[in-house]
């Protein structure tokens, strides 16, 4: 008998009827002999009405308010979810994020998670209770305030517990059926992933795929969990995130089905804009003089490209990109600069988007890079900036050219469903 | 410099520009060179929005959980003052009820307080911070676990911080401007009172005096914790709840402030329900029969009468009041007795109210009863069942008669505000 832990996300509890769905399943999940722990978020829109109660009292409510405030979300539906489960004749027991021992630093609104104590969840599955746990948040470890996780919060704890407890595997439940070699929005032909590594997955988020947020995916990878993506609204297989893609190469028996494939699939994303500093003085200290601005303004920079300097003049750019919601706050750093680097002016284009080829056998495969940028030329994309790592490939194009983009790459390595999968696919309920 | 404990009902809090005044009033009183905590409910209809997702879940929660769900309310509340607060450019600190060291019984749903370890709360008094605490709640002392305090739970929560922190005073901030001598909507020319004993706002809370709950007034006259009734929506002084009838028998001094007038106020109650055991052999043992199985039922009883037996039969009838609310259980569980005890019938009667007349001064005065049933007579009522404590006269009356015999009662001692009283009262705000 092993330990699964659940998460579920708010859209899996965002009303009665969807919360005793949910009690279902992980009923189901306990009767198949398991021992049951499940993260839960609040319910639907639970916390943006929070957030709005907040700015309806205070412009600027204070992190440690807002944290009590927003942990109500959770409580709301952990407690619901315990009753729904209890309603089916079993016995489940809801634990704070403090309760359940999660132990975090002191930063309101994006703790990070420092240690999980899971005494008193092992106390209850000891007693033969589902434990379900509120997401999103811990308790700190020095001034024993309640926190909140920020972002992708409840698949940081869920994949927690799952350490903590030693558990089989962390099932994250969601609206698709799984990972995706592209977005089905964009590519109706993309085809559901059987696994992917963590290296990939990590890749994956970082360019734009949504499913899972980086930082769980990290934390899963740090401890060896295996992540089981999945829907809630089917009983299908999901998409296995677990294994290095060291352990690919190392074991490279031919049809091992842990080989790796090239391709795991293509991201996109349209959050970015890319800023480009003309024509700075090409000399020792400049750049390093602009990006300490911009660390200084707590800005997380992504693509940089600077190209050689032109001869005559030895003045280069310098591009690079950054999420939009800090373009303002980049270019008002930047622009204070001006005068004490003598850099000529500054653009700005938030009409850009990502494109990335993610796969563990890139490395061994040459001719990949050819391949990406001919689909995207022969689609009548033109290409911007381009960075790469050992596992993937992204350019920068017009954000009108993303679709098309996207299109063409899945296309050319060959990615695109059979007939017969694309039916299994749109059978999902989605 | 003291500490001043508040307290805010939910309708205090309903909405953000409710929380907003309330965060004033807070400030006020912090200006004023008090220390001050405060001890919130959920906000307006909160509790019960609550209450219905759980029955969407589960017609039966457990109770665990269902304190788990509540909770959450107060959490809500108590942030959104601190932001508040914090707005106006005083800080606060929130705290739950088990971070303010609220220690209860394990009763969920109505547990009782049993201790307050106020550490973190002063602290945070130390440090210059405005305290706000979610009332209603607690942490229970064995198992640890979230408990809920039930009917009346902040205005206790209040007091008991009070208690537990040495407090000057607990202000329970309400809609009314404080204790009436009739309640307003019968008796338009109902007067506040500046002061009232504990012993008497214990018995105006248990004949119906919706103002204070029982049990927080039970709790202050214990630890001698002065309560100030006072509107939230008007700076006028309510009324101070403090002193006891013994106090006032042995400090008998003409004119002193604290001599107690000979009636506090006439107060009634349409919540119960009146059960009549018909002819019950009078013997030793039949009534305690009965009583016990109303005891084994957990029903309350209030007023019971049994009068002597006719010679001719040697059976009697015995009477009570009961909550309505456990009408239907009472019934049942004497109905069960029917046979073993052989009496004739039961007769049910939920169409009466109770009248009562308070005053410490009516143990010194003879005559009280007389005038009291004079006034009832003379405005065409008829008397049903009579009960009587040392500071107190109740009557049962027809529900249809029950304004009449409080108007009346009201008139005949003398309570009647003069016309410029009523004015002060019909500025309150209410």
């Amino acid at each position: 008998m092993g330990i699964v832990v659940q998460k579920y996300g708010g859209s899996s509890v965002a009303d009665p009827a969807a919360i005793k769905r949910v009690a279902r399943r992980i009923v189901q999940a306990k009767k198949a002999g398991n021992d049951v722990v499940v993260a839960v978020s609040a319910m639907g829109d639970t916390t943006d009405e929070l957030l709005d109660k907040a700015r309806a009292v205070s412009p600027l409510p204070p992190a440690r308010e807002l944290d009590m405030l927003l942990t109500a979300g959770e409580r709301i539906s952990m407690a619901l979810v315990a009753m729904a489960i209890s309603d089916l004749g079993f016995s489940a027991r809801s634990f704070t994020g403090s309760q359940a021992g999660v132990i975090t630093d002191s930063v309101h609104g994006k703790a990070k998670i420092i240690d999980v104590t899971p005494g008193r969840i092992q106390e209850a599955i000891a007693d033969g209770h589902i434990v379900i746990v509120a997401g999103f948040q811990g308790v700190s470890q020095d001034t024993k305030e309640i926190t909140t996780l920020g972002r992708g919060g409840t698949d940081t704890t869920a994949v927690a517990l799952a350490a903590a407890l030693k558990a089989d595997v962390c099932e994250i439940y969601t609206d698709v059926d799984g990972v995706f070699t592209a977005d089905p929005r964009i590519v109706p032909a993309a085809r559901k992933l059987d696994t992917v590594t963590y290296e990939e997955m990590l890749e994956l988020a970082a360019c734009g795929a949504k499913i899972l947020h980086l930082r769980c995916v990290e934390y899963a990878r740090r401890y060896d969990i295996p992540i089981h993506v999945r829907s809630s609204f089917s009983q299908l297989t999901g998409t296995l995130v677990r294994g290095s893609i060291d352990d690919l190469t190392h074991q490279p028996q031919e049809g091992s089905s842990m080989e790796a494939a090239i391709i795991a699939g293509v991201a996109h994303d349209r959050s970015e804009a890319k800023i480009t500093v003309v024509g700075v003085p090409d000399k020792v200290g400049e750049a390093a003089r602009i990006f300490t601005a911009l660390a200084e303004a707590q800005i997380n920079l992504d693509m940089i490209v600077q190209n050689v300097s032109a001869a005559a003049t030895n003045l280069t750019d310098i591009s690079f990109t950054l999420p939009r919601t800090d373009g303002q706050t980049a270019m008002t750093a930047l622009a204070g600069l001006q005068a004490t680097i003598g850099f000529e002016s500054l653009l700005y284009d938030d009409k850009i988007g990502k494109v990335s080829l993610i796969g563990a056998g890139m490395r061994s495969h040459p001719g990949v890079t050819a391949k990406f940028f001919s689909a995207i030329a022969d689609a009548g994309v033109n290409l911007g900036m381009i960075s790469t790592s050992e596992i993937r490939i992204s350019v920068v194009v017009d954000e009108a050219d993303v679709d098309a983009a996207v299109a063409a790459t899945h296309t050319a390595f060959d990615l695109d469903a059979t007939e017969v999968e694309a039916v299994v696919y749109g059978g999902s309920g989605r």
